[in-house]
């Protein structure tokens, strides 16, 4: 297989970056995942990222990720072998050598968590993921819509507890994680969706982690030029500034595993007089300007410190920052029936259709 | 291996009987587990009981049970499929064929249920259980007592979920299946603590199956015989008649897959004047009379209807029953202090020391 990219320890700091942009406020902090994948590539050597399509159809590949409620994962630091546990346990129960490592979910710190077991394997990393982004709950996955089975999936604690699960629907294997999860202290690590490589060429979002890589190096270097890395970033992701202001209020909560709630802004600059509030389940799902919606999942909303760049999850919103709100678009496969069903608004409660935002 | 008896279809009506007296209030409705039982045997043919000691040192024995809120658990009928699954699939994870059944708890539900294994495998099933009652909660085994661990275990509902834990403790174990248990829809089917003959010797609470036999054809044989069912019960369990009297209060609630609340009697007979009160936990747990505890966990207490001898569960209390309460001693492993760790009344949060009833 043809490598697309190696990827040092180093380039995990760009990584980090552009899977918290990709995360769209939640996914976890990629704080805590950069760290174990920079360990894990000191030791083991680099990542090398390949193009999905380089896959021989009969590989067999193999998502890993983080579970949990953010808040949760980036106080409960995870040991480096959990994951490998996870990933494994699930080739034993297969029976057969796993050939590749898949992201589970772009955005986040599972944007950085599949770094550390293909390292310490020495396999290769797809470049792309089964979101394009981040998403609350584990059938969230392209992979879903393209009848992948998210079992048999080992899912791992920080104590040592393991369990395989082997469900009827990616739907019932999300309640029993999830349940698990919740049980095991907030957190868990797992291995899930193993697919063939004729499957996966279906189903992954492409290139997504090249993309992280790319908007992470485009903040650092825009920084170092002194230019406007928002507008920069803004460019990269073919997004649009939906807002632009400072944080005046923030509703948040932890309930059965998830940070909910929302976040309201005073416009500036342009906006003064405008209003703005973001709702997010983990990650934001709605904005909504002087009162209407303007935005949803599954296209990304995500936020950027005005001055810096830098972007700003849930978990770290506070009165005062001065924000800028981008939306970009989805992978088109969400746009379809199927996945309107399993990530659109009325899926998280909200009582509004889907509306494609006129990017620009 | 000797055949100590066998079990046939009809004997599963004393079986269960026997095991609703085992069950102390609770282990869920014999009557599901007696069907499903029935139908096995009558399907693959009659059960072979044999003891303990004819097991080989280097045999595998594996006891299956139900696990749930015994108010679902009656209303939400198992296929006769899980259990042989639950097994099966654990039979896959061990790589080795299991020799012998056991009975996981010989009280409730759980005294018919490895009927239905055993006669479906065609293995014979061992005398004994690992309670010699029921308890809630799955790390309350004897065989906790002498270091077996309740993983492998494999977990199986009825919608044809599965899974498969290895955790780090037994106490662990009873949070994660719980958890599962509880998102299953509160019942669940599972295969656990996979020991070996030399282990099973000594952990095994023997001859529970056959008192659960001899329980019931007592009953039945007083009946016909016109004689009084409630002393030949006494007798045959070495018990005391703790109270007499009728149901003038139930307290009841399914709090995290639990039945829990108390019952209150006013005394008829010789107890007339006097006050009773029971409180369980799925099991009845604590007998006070006239405000003073006299019996407690891991000591057993049953109720028995006055006239009919009929052993009467938690759920089924109603006001105006006329009852009779019996205490029986507990199998002398609960009386260490690791038991009483285990199941004493202060492990179920009962501030009070566990003191063994004066069985007259």
């Amino acid at each position: 297989m043809k490598t697309l990219r190696t990827i040092h320890a180093e380039d995990l700091e760009d990584i980090a970056i552009g899977g918290a942009i990709l995360g769209t406020g939640g996914g976890g902090d990629p704080y805590v995942g950069k760290l174990m994948a920079q360990e894990a590539i000191r030791k083991h050597g680099p990542v090398k990222l390949i193009d999905v399509e380089e896959l021989p159809d009969d590989a067999l590949v193999v998502p890993v990720c983080m579970m949990g409620a953010p808040t949760v994962m980036t106080e409960k630091l995870p040991q480096g072998d959990e994951l490998m546990n996870a990933f494994r346990q699930l080739e034993k129960v297969l029976g057969r050598k796993i050939d590749a490592v898949l992201c589970g979910e772009a955005g986040g710190i599972n944007s950085t968590t599949p770094f550390v077991v293909a390292a310490a394997c020495g396999l290769p990393l797809v470049d792309g993921d089964g979101m394009g982004r981040a998403y609350p709950e584990l059938q969230m996955e392209t992979f879903t819509l393209h009848g992948v089975s998210a079992t048999p999936m080992v899912l791992c604690d920080d104590k040592g507890n393991s369990l395989v699960l082997e469900t009827v629907s990616n739907g019932w294997t999300e309640r029993l994680a999830r349940a698990a999860t919740v049980e095991m202290g907030g957190s868990a690590l797992l291995a899930f969706y193993p697919m063939s490589g004729e499957v996966a060429k279906k189903a992954v979002v492409r290139g997504t982690l090249s993309l992280c890589v790319n908007l992470g190096r485009t903040l650092r270097e825009t920084r170092t030029a002194h230019a406007d890395p928002v507008a920069a970033i803004t460019k990269l992701l073919g997004a649009s500034v939906i807002f632009s202001g400072r944080v005046t209020d923030v509703d948040r909560r932890t309930i059965g595993g998830f940070a909910r709630g929302s976040a309201r802004f005073d416009g500036l600059d342009e906006w003064k007089g405008h209003s703005f509030k973001l709702d997010f389940q983990n990650e934001f799902l709605m904005a909504e300007r002087d009162g209407r919606i303007i935005c949803t999942t599954p296209d990304l909303i995500t936020l950027l410190e005005a001055e810096t760049g830098a972007p700003v999850t849930a978990d770290s919103l506070r009165y005062g920052l001065r924000l800028v709100a981008l939306a970009f678009p989805c992978n088109p496969q969400w746009q379809t029936p199927a996945g309107i069903a399993l990530v659109g608004p009325r899926y998280f409660g909200y009582d509004t259709d889907y509306r494609p935002y006129a990017f620009t």
